[in-house]
């Protein structure tokens, strides 16, 4: 899993149709710093996630299994909001 | 997810047989500003994406769960057109 | 599978109920020579590991065989502790 | 699936028993302009490509799907060889 | 799949169970040239490679496959010692 901050949400109106009803939010791959690594992609929030929030995003066949639906057309969500990293 | 823009059709008569039929497009990745970030590659269109649109394209396993076979021989499918990108 | 250094712990009150229980750490991914490769992530441990000590991770579907449950939501997992790396 | 030329031939004797008989090439990831990613990895062509095209390469679990055979080792496969590549 | 050249071994007495038994090394991936390209890893040797050798490495589910059971926990394996590269 990797650390993202929601940065913005996303709309779509013409999509597959298993994407109906899904939030779409944009997310910033960052470090345990909050440094951003320069990666941006799309997540389903199954969290309700906010804005600026910290968020552990999954990607891959896995964000399938986050839905609960083996046939939803995602490959990354947002599976947990983060209250914080202790790093030594 | 990945934000990309459709940047032109790519053809090929001699593939193998389960790619018959499909509208593949040439993508390039974009972050939430419209950048390219320097990938290009190969998606199967499903949503009717047109030149210089900005998309939503999956990867991975997730791609053939798009087509609704699971032994089509793809990997990278267009599954939304995106109308806005709002990022605080 | 990769080399990884565990430097932190994460926590998260609000997340997909499938991680319940689960130990989140923080890793970074290291060469054999524990140099970072600058790749920071999020895995489960299911190994006791502690800080400090350097990892096997698995990443992707594997991940989730790695708890012996189909549908866990985490895409990386610690698998073992490292005794030695011989490399000549 | 990436763009990618065919650049040479790979040998191997010694080898997990499902890969007999296929055809192992070595291939250079390039972009729309064929322009080298340096990218260099090994696909399974199923479609007779020779040395200098340029093909549709799957990548993943997708590429096993190409040889119609769950538990054959690859892990990327050759699909298309492309006739050409209009970008705007 | 990748070109790799075995680099070394690794030892971990604590781990996940089903990765008893298993002979772990690290590779480093190369291109057709053997030049690195900084990616240094741990796969399964299932076709006994030596140090020094150039191998075909699997990634991803494929890799289970290579060990022909689904549950085992790798995401890595060595399956081809390569004999010889042609390249034009």
């Amino acid at each position: 899993m990797v650390i993202c901050k929601v940065i913005g949400h996303l709309w779509a109106t013409k999509k597959e149709e298993s994407l109906n009803g899904l939030k779409l939010m944009v997310v910033e791959q960052v470090d345990h710093k909050e440094k951003s690594v320069n990666k941006i992609f799309v997540a389903v929030d199954i969290v309700s996630a906010g804005i600026g929030e910290k968020v552990i995003v999954v990607t891959g066949s896995t964000a399938r299994k986050a839905l609960g639906k083996e046939n939803v057309v995602i490959d990354a969500a947002i599976v947990g909001i983060i209250d914080s990293i202790e790093v030594k």
